[in-house]
């Protein structure tokens, strides 16, 4: 029996750090649908999002603090600990802080530019070390891939907007890290994924409604849904290592780009 | 019912233009194992490899040069006519003429790089163009999609390589016509992507050896597997228009870039 | 006395091909007063533009067709007769034929893309290659530097905006030989760049009224100066080969990006 | 007379943040010797360097924490008290800590990858928030600028490389922040650039050896000498409005990219 044959049967135990009702919630109900063990981090892993999750998915709710060392690594343990070894890290948090959204380069404090910058950069950067180091000890799966590890990531990774400095700071340092762990963790068979989404996220509500991120964007065609986002996140898991995406740009039909 | 529901009857046609032993005939397989009707166009459809689908996969051959428009018009005729209009069309020509790999920019032939230039890049154009003047017609699919173009690329689209001055033209003004088409397809329902793929592509052969495109070139893992660059079209085409993303580059695990 | 020395009293012969009264004409005059010898070239070299700068600078005019491969081999043999062989070179030729400007995919005849790009992007070919051949045999100079070879380009080589495909081509494949030379010929001691302008150009006229190249587009702030974009040719020409840039986007304060 | 006539008269004062004898030098001794005020601020303002370029070259020597909001706040109004208004400011920090260089994705103590942001790209915030603030107040010179911002980046602002992650989200969010001052100050006309360096740093010492920055680097001609880079910031800050750079990559000639 080759040692492909044998990787077949890895269980898959995917981990979504940040929590909230659209890209990671969609993740973990699609994971989960696939057959994989699901955990989600959260601050307050006491959301009802979560609760819902736990109920209707089965995915376990965790407490971390994604910027804080300490707390990353206590999540690993735990995660490895109770489900497995993650096979699929999801880094889904955007960090910015209340108030910042289009305020211009003199007028955001540096303090908030700061925690913006550590919620979201900082915070991938110890998911993703957390993620390597535990992966590196997997068996390759069937498609000879120990792990993958994927940064959601905004337009703002990709293009620096007026009134918007310390998020294309956060953004772009997510990418050159992503990108950096890519061309370092590949030949590793880590797979390392970037997702810019180049839009609003809106997703169906509870209540049949449509809802969004951002107030003040109007609910129609333009908004990227969550569900279709996790499943090329899935497209990506499932890529044989002879042909790995690092970079996939998702925008909805009628988006300007 | 609502106009959508009816949407999910769509038949999916693909065309394949272009035709060889690696992602034509991955695609071909694919495209019709997961029950598209499929067409395959080559300059020489008389080509063993093209019997040999056709035998096996059900995939209907087409003559036709597609750098020149009247022929590529005569083409999308003929399939519209036998099979339907197309729903997926995939333009697969590298387009380099014999004797121009890595020549420097002094060594090669005016001649060699102009033909290269109407191969690849300006067949994309008529390619392009004929299947968006016909799936400006399609009913939308389940997706919201009218239908999906897809221009296979190579790593000379991302980067001008030394010694590959005419290549670099070819793959660059490729990945222009698409990024152009895109930005005016896509509002119109049309998907528009550019895969790039980043290596040099190896397929198992019939007795098992494995082989590829490129002379010299030693067979190992640096080989993108054209069986999973299909799976990444067929992703696209699958992709909903909420989430649709324009460009990915595959390339092996362990390629440097 | 040291190879460097010498190799200060190197004179500088200019050729531009392309021309008008914008960045030819403007990169003529600050060439010529900067004391080089300057040819312009263009398929009618009789035009008034051309006469004036024979006048006002004493630039020299030849007949050449950039598309055509002996006509290019014939200009650069007679200016290398008559003023001596070419240190820096400037392709400054749009291409774009007439009536192609904003039609949709499906609206171009085929021969009028294929004209853009031949134009454009293969004249940019032949001008490049006569370029290498003949900087390979001038002596370095004070800045270590063979010759400079400058393509000026559009926006539409960063980006392909929809209703231009043809163009979007053209653009990309001149950016993306460019880069393919600069990789090949930079360590030779030739200086290759790629000039993209981010705007209409609009220049002062005798006159003194203000005059721009594109029909339509109101005469304001926003329209790059042909004087000014001519000073950063000089800078890039006169760039020490310990700090080459390859690649410098010009764009006037307002323009949006 | 006109307002722009009466703006030619604009005294130039260069604010230098970051302070080392190689880019910080040169651009000190080059801006002066063109007529500015020059103020260089650093940790350390007793370093031997700033005490030979005030001797030489007239420059004022200022203490600044450039990651601390206070401090570069303190700077910008003393350098305006004593030497006018900045309408050029540098901010050429590395901001590397010691053994981060070469370290994999797993071997970086997350406490130094923080350092490494915070060093660099936090006090690039810092730096051209109070720029953007006070340039704000500036006449139009007659170019019609009222200031240009630099930032000096790296190689790892245009590629993630492997075993350097820390220092590719530095380089690349201060890319980030860059590109999003340049959308929203060119319009009010304060020029922001942003120039990767794609090579170690190398210059001659007074007893006319070659120094470099990187330990292990072979002295060679693969070094940009920073006396040419300052040449290449000074044309940036002369361009004029209707045609500004915002990026320029500077690389040596022989450098493989």
């Amino acid at each position: 029996m080759s040692e492909t044959d044998t990787q077949t049967q890895v269980q898959d135990v995917a981990l979504i750090v940040g929590s909230g009702p659209g890209i990671s919630a969609s993740c973990a109900r699609l994971f989960s649908k696939e057959g994989m063990r699901v955990a989600v981090a959260a601050r307050n892993p006491d959301k009802p999002v979560l609760h819902t999750l736990e109920k209707t998915s089965g995915v376990r709710r965790y407490a971390c603090d994604a910027s804080d060392p300490a707390s990353v690594e206590r999540l690993f343990e735990e995660v490895g600990r109770e489900l497995g070894a993650p096979t699929l890290v999801v880094h889904n948090i955007d960090g910015r802080v209340p108030g910042i959204f289009r305020k211009g380069i003199t007028e955001v404090e540096p303090g908030m530019a700061f925690d913006t910058i550590r919620n979201s950069a900082f915070s991938a950067f110890l998911v993703g070390q957390q993620a390597a180091l535990r992966m590196r000890e997997n068996r390759p799966n069937a498609n000879g891939a120990r792990g993958t590890i994927i940064f959601t990531n905004a337009s703002a990774a990709l293009k620096g907007f007026p009134k918007s400095g310390a998020f294309a700071m956060a953004c772009h340092a997510k990418a050159g890290l992503a990108e950096s762990m890519a061309r370092e963790l590949m030949p590793e068979g880590i797979h390392v994924a970037n997702v810019p989404i180049d839009a609003a996220i809106g997703w169906t509500q509870d209540d049949g409604t449509r809802a969004h991120r951002l107030a003040g964007t109007s609910v129609d065609d333009n908004l990227a849904d969550p569900d279709h986002i996790a499943q090329t996140y899935l497209h990506l898991h499932r890529q044989h290592r002879s042909t790995w995406a690092f970079e996939i740009v998702l925008r909805p039909w009628v988006e300007k780009w």
